[in-house]
């Protein structure tokens, strides 16, 4: 006992640490970090590549623990600290787009917890923005799964089949297995949208297609790329994480865009421009 | 003449100021701001309601020359500094999901300018993250606009319409006239969405429909209702900005979050959980 008879509720502030590495995240969440009294984080449900967690923690001057996925989507431990204590869970990207994140804080709230969000960069946005495509032109998003066994899920090729029809573009997430350092490429996306395609045959998808591909967003040295598949399928666009956009009907500005940013040769875009 | 012949190329930086105050840039747009030889910035597409241009510019230890909105999609200004020196275009959110945004980045290129981009939060995907909805179930997003005289635009009706016959949600943008220090209500956003129902009949929202609300996203205090139009309708958020999401189909999961985090009754979740 130190004499200090009330304890008050804890706390617990969910901080965005954006794209790519330790500066992306705000001076908010570095501010939030240095009050608290115990750091978590989890990198399973996405990576930053640019990320070096030793530095990080010599910036802020206090240890990060970093949980597994089982205890991250568990959560016992951080709202045990968070019930007591300053607590802040650094996730990537901006913390709210992961469900668990989300069931997390339900239930942080629902203990009585307080929480506070401190947002960040997202790939949602940022993928659109570094090919120049239209934020509002985007219909729902998918995330491509690695195939297991008997398991070949079709739904991001009906999302993208839906968007495509009313001229939409889909933002297309590609798996995460950061348990075992395993990120899905662009390439391997590719060929699971050609599968899909021989599978379902909605003819949305072929060689001549056009995609666009996005490395490492956030960083200094993004890889943006469009071109058709046939063109795209075997280069290879460096370390994770790769996202793949299928577009729908493109703008002028958005082909030029394409051309300007995105390496997107004439002669394809003069073609897109007809349609 | 200093006697230095080579006049290096300059370099157009894009920097995204995030969501409310000075304190939600990322540490690597703070980076950038520090080493910059010109700062400008504009405030016409967004506002940061928790912002102080005074107390960021002694932070920075630099003059920000605001642009007003002509002077933003001109560009010129910017460009011929940015083909000389070190440039930061501040603006709020991610940088590249304004299209005007977009355009200065193509024509820097073609200047031959070096462009970037730093990331920051965003607006699309903090609002639905503090509402607890799940972002791969957003459709396509769109905008209110002050109707003018002849001029009452039914497209947002038109896309929610879309989103809801596949289930998904909607969020929905509410116009800025910042030049005017205008900001779009989230009582003004109903009642467009009322009128445009009695115009087009869609049978689609309704004075029993639910609404969500996001008034100050990034703010310590932000507001997050969702409740009947007709209980909200009257009801007052605060200063801006404020967004909507008109709600597709829920999730359990999501409709557990509006309950906890955005003070949904329960007799109303009960209602959409049946649906």
């Amino acid at each position: 006992m130190n004499g200090c008879e009330y304890m008050p509720n804890g706390q617990l502030i969910f901080v965005g640490l954006g794209l790519y590495d330790e500066k992306d995240i705000s001076l908010k969440g570095l501010n939030e970090l240095e009050n608290c009294n115990k750091v978590f984080a989890e990198f399973y449900t996405a990576k930053l590549g640019g990320f070096d967690k030793n530095t990080f923690e010599k910036k802020i001057g206090k240890p990060i623990e970093v949980l597994s996925r089982e205890e991250s989507e568990k959560g016992d431990k951080i709202l045990d600290y968070a019930s007591k204590e300053k607590v802040v869970f650094l996730t990537c990207g901006d913390p709210m787009i992961a469900t668990t994140h989300v069931d997390l804080r339900l239930r942080a709230i629902k203990k009585g917890i307080e929480t506070k969000i401190v947002h960040s960069g997202s790939i949602a946005t940022a993928v659109p923005g570094l090919l120049g495509l239209q934020n509002y032109k985007f219909g729902r998003a998918t995330t491509l799964a690695f195939p297991e066994k008997d398991y070949f899920p079709t739904s991001p090729y009906t999302v993208i089949k839906r968007n495509k029809e009313m001229g939409l573009h889909t933002l297309v997430l590609l798996d995460i297995q950061a348990d075992n350092d395993v990120y899905m490429t662009a390439n391997q996306g590719i060929e699971l949208l050609l599968k899909m395609e021989e599978k379902l045959g909605g003819n949305i998808i072929s060689e001549d297609s056009v995609i666009c591909i996005v490395g490492r967003a956030g960083s200094p040295d993004p890889v943006i790329e469009a071109n058709t598949i046939k063109v795209l399928f075997d280069k290879d666009f460096g370390p994770p994480l790769h996202t793949l956009v299928v577009p729908g009907n493109l703008h002028f500005m958005e082909v030029e865009a394409l051309e300007v940013c995105a390496n997107l040769p004439k002669e394809i875009s003069k073609k897109l421009q007809k349609l």
